[in-house]
């Protein structure tokens, strides 16, 4: 059992938690709680080392699962797991994976572009629901929170492991879109969201939390559209323009992707 | 100027913020940052009471905007701005106001019920949501966070000035959505949400993040709802699900409120 703060392996989960240009030198990131780490396991990611507290395993249906992960795990302190973890109440369980993005289809039919979207909770909460409504693939235009910062593993709720996630750049979305219409999603002046054609091979632009999207956004878009809104000083949150954006997009193709 | 945290306002404004009761029985809460007390002003809200620091004036904008709220504030430290407030970076100025919900609407067409949503991120997302998709009301079943929670506030973007939203039982709810089509969101065994007929008066149940919604929402509740998903083990976050099915009502309905 693992009980030292001094721990070699405690000190890296630690780093591999805070430093992305250590997540990318290793090639490793963190990934938290039963749920997780199950869809890991359920996608055929097999975890490089696991960590856990006795209280987690007492828990019946967690020694089950960990016994079909098939890979021996090290038993921490509960005080050793409270560092490791990125929470303020760590499950129990935690593993370090592997980088190995799925690779974009060739044939992209929906993809979403995150242009510069520097909230994390956000950033997560659109890859979750990108995957629930039937998107190829998450293009992470410059300026956007690293993509396995763990506040984003948390929120995505499993989308790393399904969906193709990538850092691009500008000139390589352009390439890699260039048979799609894309529209970039604005809060005032384009076309209505429920207008556009959404069975067309397409892509969806969306901006920074704050300002919107930038120059290159647009400089690769077909056009702006927009979300029309209730009364004049309303806004939306941008991981809500992008749910009503893409479920849109999903009703239109009949809810198959 | 205050520069005493021992300030008897100073002690109020600390109580008003972490104190549901207190907030209740002084029938007051606080609102935060230029751009809610801008909302807060632009509704014919007249603030109580208005602290903010030397830099916040120092922004010329801010003194002009100051002018036009026409009420007296009080200069504090920064640091006794730092005590005072809810946020991490406070913003320089925070208003306490008075709770005068908006009187609900006698003929509604569509409203909004929340079943013990629990996170305060999540209620105030969701009020700001149905702010923008031309909601008549949100009513707030027993077990939900408090509508007057710092976070609820902030997440909610001015929605308390401009939505009617308040606090029911479910006999309440009952009694005051008898003439409406109440769905409740579900993730399995339900209608298509794009097959409801949403130009009906109807109202849409959203249940609790982790176990959704509860007996009392289905023994009022005229059938269930569901959000077709790709894959298998996909799902929505609470306030993505509300978005989803209050703009496609929005939207059935023509984008008019």
């Amino acid at each position: 059992m693992i009980s030292s703060f001094a721990n070699a392996q405690v000190k890296r989960i630690r780093r591999l938690q805070k430093d992305k240009r250590y997540r990318y030198r290793e090639q490793a990131f963190v990934v938290e709680g039963t749920r997780l780490i199950q869809e890991l396991a359920a996608n055929s990611k097999r975890p490089k080392s696991i960590f856990y507290t006795e209280d987690w395993l007492a828990d019946a249906e967690h020694e089950a699962f960990f016994k079909t992960v098939n890979l021996a795990g090290e038993l921490v302190t509960n005080e050793v797991m409270a560092v490791m973890s990125d929470t303020e109440t760590a499950s129990g369980i935690l593993a370090v994976t592997s980088m190995i993005p799925i690779p974009l289809p060739t044939q992209p039919s929906l993809v979403l572009i995150l242009d510069a979207i520097s909230t994390p909770g956000n950033l997560g909460t659109m890859m979750r629901t990108a995957g629930a409504a039937g998107i190829d693939s998450v293009l992470l235009a410059p300026g956007c929170v690293d993509a396995y910062n763990p506040k984003v593993i948390r929120g995505a709720m499993g989308a790393h492991f399904r969906l193709p996630i990538h850092h691009l750049d500008w000139e390589e979305i352009a390439n890699y879109c260039q048979s799609l219409d894309i529209w970039v999603a604005e809060t005032a002046n384009g076309i209505i969201y429920t207008e556009v054609p959404w069975r067309q091979p397409s892509a969806i632009i969306i901006g920074n939390e704050a300002w919107g999207a930038g120059i290159e956004a647009h400089s690769v878009a077909k056009g702006s559209i927009i979300i029309p809104m209730a009364g004049g000083t309303e806004s939306l949150n941008a991981a809500t323009a992008s749910a009503v954006l893409l479920f849109e997009a999903f009703r239109q193709r009949g809810f198959s992707s």
